[in-house]
C-alpha cells in the first residue's frame, strides 16, 4: 500500500482541508456536518445516510435536527458583545431559540468559561437536556457588567435527521476492517479536525489500491449517538467486522496512544502495539475503559467488537481541549502525515499477517535443492535464511506472521517476503480460517 | 453490616473476656473447653456438639478425654516446687496419670523447657503418644537439685467426648461461610483466645443483622482433631460450603497476614487480598502451605475447599509462641478490634460481590434520560457517571463486582451502590449463579 | 543410578577416549563414522545401522557415500603445501575429486581462510552442492605466491550408505527417552567429540543400570541428515518418546545453555531447569529457535516431540568454533565427567518424577499411629514430616513431584525418599498415567 499512497498522495495538504473545515459549525446533527462532508467528498468518494429524528437506536432515539443562524449578546444599544459569527464555539451546542432582554445575573446562569484560561472560549453542549446557554472567554464575561442584555439565539431544534457517510472498499474478503472519526464538533481541530483528514487520506489511498484482503469501511458520524446509530443500523454486518479502529485526536505533537478494544487481546491490539513498538518507543498503550470516544459503544458488552482506538492525546489530556485553544496553531502537518503512516502500516500489517501451513512438516525441507539455501555450510547462516526456517517451523496453523515476528525478533516485513518465496516453492500455503 | 456492629458493640471489651478465660485449661477435649465455651455463650448463641471417645473421623479416631484436678512436683518434704495451680502450662498437655518418687535423673527426662527463654514455661502436648510430663521455666528445671522428688499427676484420660460449638447464621442463602477458630490451647493469650474473642464478637455482630445473603457458620473446636471431626461429622453440608476462613493470632502488633486456600485464587482470596490492600500497605499475602492451623484440613485435597487462613503473627512467628510468654501483656483491645473489623470488612465484600448482567448491553443505555446523568456536556464526567459505565460496560455475567473494582480502580463499595441505583433503573440485574 | 555410575566408571579417562576419536576424518557419511563408532563400541554395546545412498528420507534423499584418501596442494616440483595427511579440515567436507594443475587465480576461488584468526584453518561443508576445495590457514593462504599449483583429492562421492548406531536400554515402560548426539564433525573437539563421549560413559552406565522406569535410546548419528533419516526410519517409534535431549559441545569451560523444546513446557522443559538451577547459578536457558543442532528436527511442527538440547557454549558461540583451534586444549576431563553428571541427574529425575494419588485424601491422615510423625507437639515440624505433609497434601494426580518440589521448596530428593515410606505405609500410591 505504502507504494499506492504515494501515487495518490493529494497534492492539497491536510491542514489545507482543516483550514477549510476549521469555521464551519458543527453538531452532531445539521447542515454543517452536511457541508463538512461535501467537503471531505472532494477526497473519496462517500455515500451519504439521514437517518430521520425519532428514530429508535437501541436504547436512544436520533434527536431533533439542529441548526443556528444567529446568536448573539447584544448591549441594549445594540453593540454586540458575544456573536456567534466571529466564533461558533460562542453558543452553547444545542442550544434553544431565544430573543429576550434579561438581566445580567439571569444572563450569568446561561454563560460558561474557563477562569483558568481566561482566553479560551469552552466547547460545551447540552444535547438531551433542553437549555440555552453563551461560551464566552473569561475576559467576555468580566466585561459584562451592565444590569441587563439582549440574547437572540435564532435556531431551529425540529425533526430532520442525523447524518453519516461512508466510505467502503471492497476487498477479496466479506470481512471487514472498521475505521470510525467523530465529526460533531465545531470549530476544534485536534479534536477531531484532524481525524476526519486523516481518515480522508485512508480513505482516498485505500481506494486507490487494488487487490485488498478485507473490505474496508471508513465511517465518519457524530460522537457517541451516530456510532450508536450506526450500528443499530448495521446490525446484519456486524458479524463481519473483522477489526477496526476509532481514530481521533491526530495532528497535535502529542505521541502515539493506543487504547485497546474492550477484549485488551484481539488482533488488532496486537497489530497495533507492535506497528506502534517498532516505530517508536515514545508511544503509550493503554487498558479499554468505557469512557473516552466511540469505543465505548463499539466495546459495550452486546456489541463487543474488536475495535481499538489510536490518538495523539487522549480526551481531556491537552490543556486546550475542548475550547476554542484547540485552534490550527496545535496541529501540523508534519504530524498528521505521521499519522496517516503509522495507520496504513497498521492496515498493511492487518492485510499481511495470515497463518501458514507448511507443506512439508516432518523435518526441515531441504531448501538447498531448491535454491532458496546456501551451498556451503559450516557458518552462520542469513536472515533471510534464518526467516525461512521460523516461518517454516512455526507454520502449524497455530501461529500468524506477526506471533512469528514477536516470537523470533524477525520483522513483519521480512517474514512476509520470505513466506511468498517459499508459496512459490510449494512450500507453504495460508491456512483455513 | 458496619453501621450494625456499632448498634450490637459488646460493652465488655474483648480483652475483658479474654481475661476471664485466659486462667482455664483447655485442651483437645474436657471440662475446660466446655467452660470456654460457656463463657463464650455469654457474646453470643453457641449450639454444642459432643463426639463420643472412639468415633472414627476419616483417618482418625476421637480420643480419650482429658481433665485434670492437680499435678505437682513436690521436695520430699512436701514443699511443692511445680505446681499446676499457679500455671496450667506446667502440665504436659495429655499427660497420663502418675504419683511417685523418682529419682532427679528420672524427673528430668519428663521435663520440657526452653534454654533460650529461662523465664518462660514451653507449651507442649502428647495427645497421641502415651507420656507424662511437666513443663518448666528454664530457671525452674536448674533450681531441682534435690536427689529425688514425688511428681503427681491426678488425671483422667478415660471415655468421654470431644467438645465443638456453633454458631449458625441464617441467611437468604443456602451457601454458607464457614469461619473456623481453635479452642484447644491452655492460658495463651494470641494464640488463641485472641481468635475465640474475635470471632465472638463477629458472631454476635452476624446475628444482629438481617437480611444477608449467605448464612454463616462460626464453628469453634480444638485443632487438627476437631476440624478433622467437625469436617467428618459435616461431609453432606460440605457442598453449600461457599467460602470459609480459619481465623486465630488476632491479638497481637503484628501486621495482618492472609495465607491463600489450596486452590490460591478462590473468591476468598480475592476478596480478602482486595480488603487488606485497601485497609493497609502493610500486610502479608502468603501462599498455601500443609502445616499451620485448621486449614490444612480444609485444604486436604479430599475436602478441598475454599478456605484461607487470617492471622496477624503466623504459627512459630513470634518469640512467645508456644510458651507462657504468650500472656495478656502481648494482646490489645485496639489490635482485636482492627480485627474485627478486617474480617467484618471482608465478610461485607462477601457479600456485595455479585455478578450483574446489563439489560440494556448493546451500546451504553441513555443515563441522561433516566436522571442518572449530567445535562451539559464537554467535560469531565464525575466518579459516580465513571462507576456507572464501568458497571455496565462490564456486566455481562463474567466479571464480579470485585473484577470491576481492580480493573477499574474505582472503590468497591462505590460500585455496590451505583449497582443499586442501576437496578433501581432497571439497567442492571444479578446475574444468575 | 549415581551408585552404579560409579561401579561403572571407566579406568579409561574421557579424554583419553576423545584423543582417539580426534584425528579420524568423519563426515555425514563414510569409513571415518564407522571407526569411530567402532571406538565408541568399546564402552557400550551399539548397534549399527546403514541407510543405503538414495532411500528417500521424509523431503531429503540420503546422499552418496563420502571417502577421501589424500588429497593436498603442491607446488609443480611436487612439494606439497598443504595435506590432508596433517590435518583433515584442509578439505572441503563433501569435496569432489580433482586431479589438475590451475592457475593461483583459479585456486583462490576454491579456498578457505579466517583472515581474524590467520593461524586456524576453518571447517566448512558442501553435501548438496558438488564443489571442491581446500581449507587452510590464512598464512598459507597468503604464502601461496607460486602462479600455478598442482591440486589432488582422491576421493569417492559413490552410493553406499548413511551409518548410524544406537545403544538401547530396556526398561519397565515403552515409553523412551532419546538421546541424539552428532558425530559427524571431523577434528573438532568441543563440537562434537565431546557430545559423543559423554553419550559413551552415560550409555555406559545406563547399561549397568537395571530397573528403570523409562527406556533408554542413545542415537550416535550424523548432524541433520542423520536425525532427518532417524526420524524417517523411526516414524512408528515417535508415538512412545516421552523426552529426549539433543546434547553436544559438553568438554568446553563455558557454562550449562539449555534449548527448550519446541513447545517451551515440557517435563523435559521442567526438568533441565530444575537440575541446572539447583546445580548452579551460573546456567543459561535459551527459548527453542529452529536453528543450531538437530532438535531442528526433532522440533519440526509435523515431529514436534519434547527433545530440547543441553550443551555448554552454544553453535557459533566461541571464536574457534567450526575451525580447527576447537582442539584438545579447549575441553578437560571435569568439565566433561561434569557433564555426565548433569546428564545423568537430569535422567534420575525424569525417572523420580512419578504422580501419586493420596489414598487417605480426606483431612491429613494420622501419621503419628505409624510411626512416621513426632509424639509430642507444640514444637515446629521436621523437615522429612514437611515433606510428607506437602506430598500428601499435593497427591491428587495433578501435580509431581517436580511440581511439589518447586512449590515446596523442598528438595526433589527429600520428596522421592518420602514418597517411598509414604507408599510402604500404604498412604500413597503411583497415579495412573
Amino acid at each position: 500500500m505504502a507504494e499506492q499512497k504515494k501515487k495518490s498522495q493529494p497534492s492539497e495538504p491536510l491542514s489545507d482541508l482543516i483550514r477549510r473545515l476549521y469555521p464551519i459549525c458543527r453538531s452532531i446533527t445539521g447542515d454543517g456536518v452536511r457541508e463538512t462532508l461535501s467537503i471531505v467528498s472532494e477526497w473519496l468518494s462517500l455515500e451519504l445516510f439521514e437517518v430521520p429524528s425519532g428514530t429508535p437506536v437501541f436504547d436512544w432515539t436520533v434527536p431533533n435536527e439542529w441548526n443556528v443562524r444567529e446568536a448573539y449578546v447584544a448591549k441594549l444599544d445594540g453593540d454586540r458583545v458575544i456573536d456567534f459569527r466571529h466564533q461558533n464555539l460562542h453558543v452553547l451546542n444545542y442550544s434553544g431559540a431565544i430573543d429576550a432582554v434579561i438581566s445580567r445575573d439571569e444572563l450569568d446562569n446561561h454563560l460558561y468559561s474557563l477562569p483558568d484560561h481566561p482566553d479560551w472560549i469552552p466547547y460545551r453542549t447540552s444535547y438531551y437536556a433542553e437549555n440555552w446557554g453563551f461560551c464566552v472567554t473569561q475576559h467576555q464575561r468580566d466585561g459584562l457588567t451592565d444590569p441587563a442584555y439582549r440574547v437572540v439565539i435564532d435556531a431551529d431544534l425540529a425533526p430532520g435527521s442525523l447524518t453519516y457517510a461512508e466510505c467502503f472498499v471492497q476487498g477479496e474478503s466479506k470481512q471487514e476492517v472498521v475505521l470510525y472519526t467523530h465529526i460533531c464538533h465545531p470549530s476544534l481541530c485536534n479534536d477531531n479536525l484532524s481525524g476526519i483528514a486523516v481518515a480522508a487520506a485512508l480513505g482516498k489511498a485505500l481506494s486507490a489500491c487494488p487487490r485488498r484482503h478485507y473490505s474496508y469501511r471508513l465511517v465518519f458520524g457524530p460522537g457517541t449517538i451516530g456510532s450508536i446509530t450506526w450500528l443499530s443500523q448495521n446490525k446484519e454486518r456486524l458479524k463481519d467486522i473483522a477489526h477496526g479502529l476509532v481514530i481521533g485526536l491526530l495532528g497535535d505533537d502529542a505521541n502515539f496512544t493506543y487504547k485497546r478494544s474492550r477484549g485488551g487481546s484481539n488482533e488488532i491490539d496486537d497489530v497495533v502495539t507492535y506497528v506502534l513498538s517498532q516505530a517508536t518507543p515514545r508511544h503509550e498503550v493503554i487498558d479499554f475503559s468505557p469512557y473516552g470516544y466511540d469505543e465505548r459503544q463499539f466495546g459495550s458488552p452486546g456489541i463487543n467488537l474488536p475495535v481499538g482506538r489510536l490518538t495523539r492525546s487522549v480526551n481531556g489530556g491537552y490543556a486546550a481541549y475542548h475550547s476554542s485553544g484547540d485552534d490550527l496553531s496545535i496541529i501540523s502537518e508534519a504530524r498528521l502525515q505521521e499519522s496517516v503512516e503509522i495507520v496504513t502500516e497498521i492496515l498493511d500489517t492487518l492485510e499481511g499477517n495470515r497463518r501458514y501451513i507448511n507443506l512439508s512438516p516432518n523435518c526441515e525441507p531441504q531448501l538447498g535443492k531448491r535454491g532458496l539455501y546456501r551451498g556451503t555450510g559450516g557458518t552462520e547462516i542469513a536472515d533471510r535464511e534464518s526467516a525461512m526456517l521460523w516461518l517454516l517451523n512455526q507454520s502449524d496453523g497455530t501461529s500468524s506472521l506477526l506471533d512469528i515476528a514477536r516470537k523470533s525478533g524477525i520483522k513483519f516485513s521480512s517474514l512476509t517476503s520470505v513466506a511468498d518465496e517459499l508459496r512459490q516453492a510449494g512450500l507453504l500455503d495460508v491456512s483455513p480460517e
